[in-house]
């Protein structure tokens, strides 16, 4: 490629010879006819009238794209207007008043060309690279979907539900719940420090332990899954297990569904789970580190009864900067003012704040509710 | 904004004027300075001579870096060069000849100027797409690394070392390899159908069921981790318990260091291990379906001695994509002749074959060694 420009000077075979002569005296390589196999960057139509423009223009528009400048000789302003129309960038007089404001359009029309088509180019590849990131990251999404319990369940005397709004693909929360045997449910939230991939992985190890210890439970009976903080101790020592700093924030809680009651533990979870006891909501009290920041931390059980009409919701800390208020403690008094609100209607709470597949957050918005069944 | 176009008419009190007056009748807004509040498609300045344009384009270049088009009052080709050279991208003479050419020059100016920005916001926005993505799976990335046994460790009478490049980020391809006991050393490659994040969640599984099995020798001499044909059924029970699609090849090697033999089993896996038993090379025979397809599969063990000087190599199927040969049997047959020519020293073959950081494949590459001590 001619590093000035490479230009087709077509047209009339007075005009085309002159102009192309000058062109190329100007340091430009000129080509007479628009072949494929050439790569242009402008191209000057020199005719002797309009009809003779439509012709030759519409193959430089429709197959090649070019920046074109047409010359007209002794163009009337209405030959402009109507080559102009046809979709030419430039239509000038033919003869040229001066050949230099000919040279000045044809350097720009380059110069603008070559730089459209680097970014353009540029564009491309980019688009390709997101595309293909993208997609990676779908797949891994779907697995981790898969990972996820049924989006509503209803176990024993509560309905379970969540909606998890992931900032990128993959989610650094998880949620799961799931009956163990006749007369209980076992319930946890989790957020991993961080969002995304590395985040992501954490909750895949989160969820098999959980998987494992139900199964060690239905085995032979091994009761480590019907005890929120013997639960933590193990999702401790598995983040721990990895070498790397992502530790997470996890409920975990136990519902006898004989006895009504709830037995939970808190690893550095915020905000505190929300417990509406049928008349009015208020957040639970615990306290405890998270897992997987240091070894042999204990974690206390804490017992609440569920009265009738009780429901409870978890959420991540995502859910702290899709409030509106603008201190953490005015944030905590309107999540629990909603929730009072909005008591065994988690869905519509979520509406509400606008927690909804599309939402755009700079975190990972987690909410798991436990609602009793009316 | 003006959808005909923002312009700033700078310049000679004399000229300036009139030279607006005829944009603004043409559809453009015109402003007489350059504020920063005013966004502008091109700048206009009409002076008497060069060394006002000097001064007025110094500014439109470096703070706008707008399209500039300079009018001189009967510029000669002096005057015109040298404006072009100050970064003008224009210089006309005044009076003008034709207003009508300032008008497509002005015209095509804006127009490309701004499709120039359009193009540049998109691309901006695609690089911050795609610099997010990447930095998330770099992190990813991160935590696979930290799953990964040491590059190279020597457990027992065998030196081990590996070599993993990843297609994208995150591998689907893993290996492991650890002691078991005073008598034992443990070894698996894995390949997980795809590659990217989704497969990369799987081998989180398999490096943690390994791990898992691992500590119950440690506690309670549970034999698993030294039955191969044992840890693909339980690989196969965790690949499963995942409701994905995902699968994986696999084999599984386990070294008695006492009695120097080798038993192992091959879950679906190409190519095979090669085998280097001091004098020649060979493809270690075996079979058995991938792990993750379906339920209740039986994996053999295959038993081998290691003789002295043995050496062994594992590699992820990415591998026969790395080598020219054009067709399986012929890559196999290459792969073999290397291996016999490069035994006991994985690194220099791997180096051979073009397989190190920065290797752009169509596939994770994974490659396995278990050379002995000299």
């Amino acid at each position: 490629m001619n590093n000035t420009g490479q230009l087709a000077v077509l047209g009339d075979e007075h005009m085309a010879p002159s102009i192309s002569q000058q062109l190329a005296a100007a340091g430009y390589t000129v080509a007479h006819e628009l072949s494929s196999t050439n790569i242009f960057d402008a191209v000057i139509i020199a005719v002797e009238d309009f009809s003779a423009v439509q012709r030759l223009l519409g193959s430089v528009l429709s197959e090649h794209a070019l920046p074109s400048i047409v010359l007209i000789r002794s163009a009337t302003s209405e030959d402009v207007s109507r080559v102009l129309e046809a979709g030419a960038n430039y239509c000038l007089c033919y003869p040229l008043e001066s050949f230099f404001v000919l040279e000045q359009i044809i350097k720009q029309s380059v110069i603008q060309w070559r730089r459209f088509n680097e970014l353009q180019t540029m564009n491309e590849k980019l688009q390709r690279g997101v595309a293909l990131l993208q997609r990676d990251q779908q797949a891994g999404h779907q697995v981790q979907l898969s990972m996820l319990p049924p989006q509503s369940a209803r176990l024993a005397g509560f309905d379970f539900s969540y909606q998890l709004i992931p900032s990128l693909y993959i989610s650094g929360d998880f949620v799961d719940y799931f009956s163990v045997g006749s007369s209980h449910s076992v319930f946890f939230i989790a957020d991993v420090s961080g969002h995304g991939v590395a985040p992501g992985f954490c909750t895949v190890l989160l969820k098999k332990l959980f998987a494992r210890a139900h199964a060690r439970f239905c085995e032979r009976g091994d009761l480590a899954i019907l005890s929120p903080a013997s639960m933590l101790r193990l999702a401790n020592e598995e983040l721990l297990s990895i070498n790397t700093d992502q530790y997470a924030t996890m409920v975990v809680g136990v519902v006898d569904n004989d006895k009504r009651t709830l037995t939970y533990s808190i690893a550095g979870h915020l905000p505190l789970p929300v417990l509406f006891d049928g008349s009015q909501a208020s957040y639970l009290s615990g306290e405890g580190a998270p897992v997987g920041l240091m070894a042999n931390v204990n974690h206390q059980e804490y017992h609440v009864t569920l009265s009738a009409g009780a429901s409870l919701a978890l959420f991540s800390d995502g859910i702290l900067e899709v409030l509106e208020q603008d201190s953490l403690l005015k944030k905590e008094d309107a999540l629990l003012a909603l929730f009072s609100q909005f008591a065994g209607r988690g869905e519509a709470l979520l509406r509400k704040l606008g927690v909804c597949e599309g939402l755009s957050a700079p975190d990972d918005v987690t909410a798991l509710f436990m609602e009793s069944v009316n």
